[in-house]
């Protein structure tokens, strides 16, 4: 079994969950808690950076983070099942960094919260970040991703965590501006059920 | 030609030029200076994240971040050059992802004296991050990554960048504490002339 270190509610870890479902390579990877915050989780000896997901495998080896794991995963599975080949692969990689990037910025404006007293938030830096999403928004109701029939590809996958990840944190605030983009996610969802098993009900 | 879209200090940017330059691509890509704090700054439109660095392909296409952009000039080269096939495949992009991970904690730490007047600072955090690269420094040291004849792969190049950068904007305090990691920055210098080439010197 590959062990893979893991928080229920991390954004990352689902893009890593619904990735082995969909390629069949749940039942190979056990899901063990990780509390990134405790100095002595052995997370940090895995990965120095401390971060969820990592990715343990059989023979010791250690990889990280979540485009890595994704990228193994479907090698595992043969390749060119979520990570398409051809020019589409950058295509879909540039799509899972951008849906990668609007979750770092949602992560840094919950930190705000999470580790700084009222005094110390600095409305300028939030909204810097909240910046970062409402122009990924924009621009991805302007053009939503295909979703073709067949697996969903990185890309997608990414995206429909940090559509989810505002759903979970940000009282799903982005959906009345973004009608096509609530529709794709609506499609993702049904053609995905790994999307909603992986939900986050805590 | 392509459009790098750049800054001449950015660590995540001198990854893709010194990729560029061992592959022989640098011919190819013209860099366009870049102010990603500047709203007006046509990198908005590139990529919605607003970050460096993004290539803008002769097609219209955009690619980001520094990974995908890494590997797509890998697969331009004819693939396999700075990306090693097989298993070594997931070691380099899990270096270069430790790399990346470093980075972003180093550019947090940067962040929160540049964008935050001093009360609005919090120890905690900045500690936190600064964990994350003292961690990461003390298992590289512990064991340096191969640097083989031939091209260095993406991980070494993104963990050149790293200590690079600390070397710029953190008083190169990373040295006294990792003599092996010295003589590798070294060695890594001296086979790939473009790690001095793009070294900032503003």
């Amino acid at each position: 079994m590959m062990i893979l270190r893991y928080a229920p509610a991390s954004p990352f870890v689902r893009k890593v969950r619904i990735a082995a479902s969909i390629l069949g390579l749940a039942d190979r990877i056990e899901l063990v808690t990780s509390n990134t915050a405790d100095q002595q989780d052995p997370v940090r000896q895995d990965n120095p950076l401390g971060k969820i997901p990592t990715l343990v495998l059989e023979n010791g080896m250690r990889l990280y983070d979540s485009p890595v794991i994704m990228a193994y995963l479907d090698s595992l599975a043969g390749g060119g099942k979520i990570i398409p080949a051809g020019e589409m692969r950058f295509k879909a990689l540039t799509l899972e960094a951008l849906a990668d990037g609007m979750l770092d910025a949602l992560i840094l404006q919950v930190y705000e919260v999470r580790y700084r007293s009222e005094e110390r938030r600095e409305p300028s830096w939030v909204q810097h970040q909240a910046d970062k999403v409402s122009r990924s928004l924009a621009a991805l109701e302007d053009d939503p991703p295909a979703l073709v029939d067949g697996l969903p590809n990185v890309g997608c996958i990414a995206l429909a965590c940090a559509l989810g990840y505002q759903d979970l944190r940000f009282e799903a605030k982005w959906r009345p501006g973004h009608p096509r983009l609530v529709g794709w996610l609506d499609r993702f969802a049904k053609a995905v059920p790994a999307f909603e098993e992986t939900r986050f009900k805590g």
